[in-house]
């Protein structure tokens, strides 16, 4: 689980420390020449860049102020943000697209020497990982894992040190380029790196404007900034401003301002633009359309009993999500003792990874040269994968090879049939994932996740369309069943469940562009979701209570029994505390009895009121005290023993008079 | 504004007082008959019906308890809400779309004699909307109205009372099957009451519910409950389960909780899909499909040029908004003056509007004929009406028929162009739906708006199409104007305007069913949203500020200045208090110099901690009294002159020895 390898210590640490100490004190020398690199101090929310960013803007700032603060300077935020993380999710793109190909060159050069082939393949998976560990372990330790569950416990209050630095924020950069640059081999996605990543920009940029509008620092508006980079980090991966902004929501927050959907949707449609925008002007596509377009019938999508049969798919896909959530929460308390050895670790994994979807080894059968996208293109593919294969395309089976211009053709093999191959897809990909998951890089894991769910859905959508080959028909009307509406639901309903979110549904809404199967989908995602939220912590929560982050257990959503639960029904009444007339012989009797370190000073065994509260010490010390002037007493006593009756007998009642008890010391009794 | 009709004290009793009386004096006797039928006694929050109901499911409850509380019984609830709003919806459609059909056939039977159908005409709007001002007046007043303003001061935790009754909620079903009734001509809709009504039978069956499944009542449960009957208002009107619940919760609440999103999901997925289901049981539709199907391009939907069109649109619709918006509030003042003249003024209203859509009078200039829903569907047709009436439809034209199969033929005429008859159709509508919010019946005005915003943006289209009747060249692909698209746009920015709300956007999609036109629209709405929300209150915080309501401003969305003013920037700190040894003298002078009817006592003039706080009265009683034993005691003084310095002379400090200053009198000062 990438994020909660071993770093249960450093994670608690965080909470209020300087910072992880533990994991650099083995790597002060590399630590040294990142410092002198990023020039980074060791306070904890300034950055030298930011403030050096902040002084050259300084005159620009003041002569910009007026225009700015007419405007608003909030939208002038927003839209930077998401113009911002548009081009980096863009760039991103360009980059691994870039590496993906010259690995698919190199690999197809070599055509005819196996080893080399495999070498070059385990090579090139290997070493991208390798380094995204490295940057994990030395540059920034928090920018491992995807970042939401930090995330989500930011949002409810809780301060994580160095989260949104700079630093981690490059960290998180490249080591996302070299974990998506290991493709679909390795399995992880972009979505929680890039909600860390903006929400670390908004923090930032915030800071800057800040300086530049010349208004105060707020922390109600840092939150607003937080929500808000959250919703534009979803909606620059998926093109989908409005799901982006409710998946962000659901997946961080627990409740949540109306003020703040506003921003995120503003800020979030400026992404989804922008990414969008950017293709067009770099030439790669001629004009601006949704990520995988789809053209389905819009006046009979499906039948009514088709719904029953997306009710099914949704169960099944509940039902797996609680065993893959259960496999991960299993996986999880065993990470700490891959300790140090992370960046091995990651090596090794996906040395095995690759070896698995070696394109001419397992990996012909798992569509291994197919990238995430490419993957879940030919998964939402309008055909039917069983009715193609009857036409024609058996004769031109053949082994993957480079010269196949249709992504769908890696789905054919001349021994095994379509459907047999994504069984096996997906029966692998559930345990390399499982895997996966174990390495400490920074990676999403909501996009690997997404995939899988379209892949069981697609299998489940081609079993139907083999069962009913006719389609189903009622009132007279003959449906054919869409595999690819299967798909979809799938991957709404499986992602949905794993994260504990409904608003998937909409995510591939706004990725297919057409919503006619909006209520068969809606009918999965809620019955995975139900299924899930019933059994199992979600993934982020999973990760939240590995890492022994603070957490706030769900109240269960189909029940009211949340409602008739009272502060009264758990909490402690058997209360130890000191009343103001107590005696000696009490407070040793509460020494003995407990060991809290502190014990409230109340006014009366009767009324309670909380007067105060004394330490341990000092009561052990006051009664030590006692003891001694009792002894010295007794020995006046021995002394004197015809003194008269004016000195009181050692039993007699001996008050506190102090009810702070602490400054002054035995003098004050008696 | 229906509701706001000159009920301003009534809105103001119903924050603490029994109910609204008096409208109840003028109406005693219909009152008393309505409430033999109904069984309704004065406990605002009993309702005989329910208790009996109750009653009747006690052994069946017991029973069935523990099943229940296993299953969940929220979600049983909330399933049986959604349900049910959608037969209500579904039922309510039929019968509307009967009562509209007999109209239709009564006006063309009665062909040739034009008096008898001008009379049946006008008639027929006329008794409609005289029986929903009745029933308004009679029955239940808070039935008049959208009701959507009301349900935000509640969520705000006002309690209106008489708000959420059976009987409020008889009222409005029967008020607003009137309204529709009426159709295109009153041009009002549904969105709203069914919103009411669904709270209404949240209330009421939670109520059940908490009996059946032995649980307590309580507050968050009922604030929950509200929430997810708004969400299933919206979602059985549109078959729009996620636009329905961010609408719903846009329109009504400023925070929210990620359950109550989870309840509405699931509520609003049940009602849509029980409203879809039904058509088909009902046997009216052949399958289950989105209400508006289109079938646009999905590669190439849009160019890049295209959006700055779109964004122009949306600045348009956000212009208009201002000046209906605008247009709106100016009229909710005069109001008032209609008191006791409701059903009057309903009737001339319905009779002005009725006269104008005459459809062979002004009516055939305005598609008096269409319904709702027609007129959207027109709206949203895929062709482009400029060019369809080049090619040969213009041979046929001719005044509406009801031989039109077509809708769309509704919009051709002989004199008129199409686009003329569009322009005219959005001039008279501006003011009839002005007009129209005057009347005080249940009616929704989301739908007129939403339809008026379909025909603006349908208007732009056609001139886009006329413009560039090409299409837009870019990169060498030619990509022609799709006017349906702008329909869309036009409807989701106009009524996002008015409403102040973003996911119109959504409702739309869904509507549709297709999303790929989602970059484009949200520009327009964003646009649009931006312009009305820097300029005027939303229309239901219109009517809430008309109303004199509990209203609270809403925070600039774009600045950051609101998060930098404290409480201390706009609190009292002249503050009149008196402080625990004040003399006589202060007290007079503070009685005469400020008007309070309560003055804080405090501890000191510097310190200022609150002791409590005196009546003027009583101060006023202590002083007179004083003033007395003062004159009591110069007469003492004056008949012992010699009685020596122990008598403290008349000017000596006197002080309130008693920090309550209300129980002992003189005797204890001094």
């Amino acid at each position: 689980m990438g994020l909660c390898n071993s770093r249960k210590g450093e994670a608690k640490e965080g909470f209020g420390g300087p910072g992880p100490q533990g994991r650099h004190l083995d790597s002060e020398l590399l630590g040294e020449t990142y410092q002198k690199l990023f020039g980074r101090d060791q306070r904890p929310r300034g950055c030298k860049v930011v403030q050096r960013v902040i002084q050259a803007l300084k005159p620009l700032g003041l002569s910009v102020r007026s225009p700015i603060l007419k405007l608003g300077e909030d939208w002038i935020f927003l839209f930077l943000l998401g113009i911002c993380m548009a081009t980096i999710s863009f760039g991103l793109d360009v980059v691994i697209s870039k590496f993906q190909r010259a690995n698919l060159w190199v690999y197809d050069t070599l055509e005819g020497y196996r080893a080399l082939q495999y070498f070059s393949w385990v090579l090139y998976h290997t070493g991208f990982m390798t380094v995204a560990a490295g940057v994990a372990k030395y540059i920034s330790p928090q920018a491992a894992g995807s970042g939401i569950p930090e995330l989500k416990v930011t949002l409810r209050g809780v301060v994580l040190s160095e989260f949104f630095t700079l630093r981690t924020g490059l960290a998180k950069l490249v080591g996302v380029i070299c974990t998506l640059g290991a493709g679909s081999t390795i399995f992880l996605g972009k979505v929680g790196p890039f909600v860390h990543m903006a929400t670390i920009l908004a923090t930032q940029l915030g800071r800057v404007m800040v300086r530049v509008a010349g208004t105060k620092e707020n922390p109600a508006r840092k939150y607003e900034m937080l929500v808000a980079g959250a919703a534009v980090g979803v909606a620059c991966c998926f093109v989908a401003p409005v799901g982006g902004v409710l998946f962000s929501v659901e997946a961080t927050g627990t409740h949540f301002a109306l003020r703040d959907y506003w921003r995120g949707f503003f800020s979030a449609t400026c992404a989804a633009l922008g990414f969008r925008l950017l293709p067009l002007l770099h030439g790669e596509s001629e004009t601006v359309a949704v990520l995988f377009s789809t053209s389905w019938r819009v006046e009979f999508p499906f039948d009514l009993p088709e719904l029953l049969s997306f009710a099914l798919l949704g169960a099944l896909c509940g039902a797996l999500c609680c065993v893959f959530l259960f496999c991960h929460r299993s996986l999880l308390p065993l990470l700490p003792r891959l300790r140090r050895g992370e960046i091995l670790h990651a090596g090794l994994v996906s040395l095995v990874l690759a070896s698995v979807t070696f394109p001419h080894g397992l990996g012909q059968y798992l569509g291994a040269r197919l990238t995430m996208k490419e993957l879940l293109e030919t998964f939402f593919n309008n055909c039917t994968w069983g009715r193609a294969e009857l036409g024609g395309l058996n004769a031109s089976r053949q082994p993957p090879h480079p010269s196949y211009g249709d992504p769908w053709l890696q789905w054919t093999h001349p021994q095994l049939s379509s459907l047999e191959m994504l069984s096996f897809f997906l029966l692998a990909k559930f345990f390399m994932l499982l895997l996966a998951t174990t390495m400490v890089v920074p990676a999403g894991y909501f996009l690997p996740v997404f995939v899988y769910g379209a892949g069981l859905g697609r299998l489940y959508g081609e079993i139907m369309a083999k069962v009913f080959p006719e389609g189903i028909v009622s009132d007279g009307i003959r449906i054919a069943i869409g595999p690819a509406a299967y798909a979809l639901a799938g991957a709404a309903a499986y992602s949905g469940a794993v994260t504990h979110t409904l608003s998937t549904a909409l995510l591939v809404f706004e990725l297919t562009g057409q919503m006619s199967h909006v209520l068969p989908l809606c009918s999965s995602v809620l019955v995975a979701n139900g299924l899930s939220q019933r059994l199992q912590a979600s993934f982020f929560d999973g990760i939240i209570i590995a890492k022994q982050l603070p957490y706030l257990p769900k109240l269960g959503v189909g029940r009211s029994g949340a409602h008739d639960i009272y502060a009264e029904d758990f909490m402690v009444t058997d209360l130890q505390f000191l009343p103001r007339g107590c005696r000696y012989k009490d407070v040793r009797g509460l020494l003995k009895a407990s060991s809290l370190k502190q014990f409230p000073l109340v006014d009366s065994q009767e009324s309670r009121i909380l007067l105060g509260s004394i330490r341990r010490k000092h009561l052990a010390k006051l009664l030590s005290e006692q003891l001694s002037a009792e002894k010295r007493f007794q020995h006046l006593l021995w002394r004197s023993e015809a003194s008269g009756p004016h000195t009181a007998p050692a039993g007699c009642r001996r008050r506190f008079r102090n009810p702070r008890g602490e400054a002054r010391n035995t003098e004050s009794f008696c």
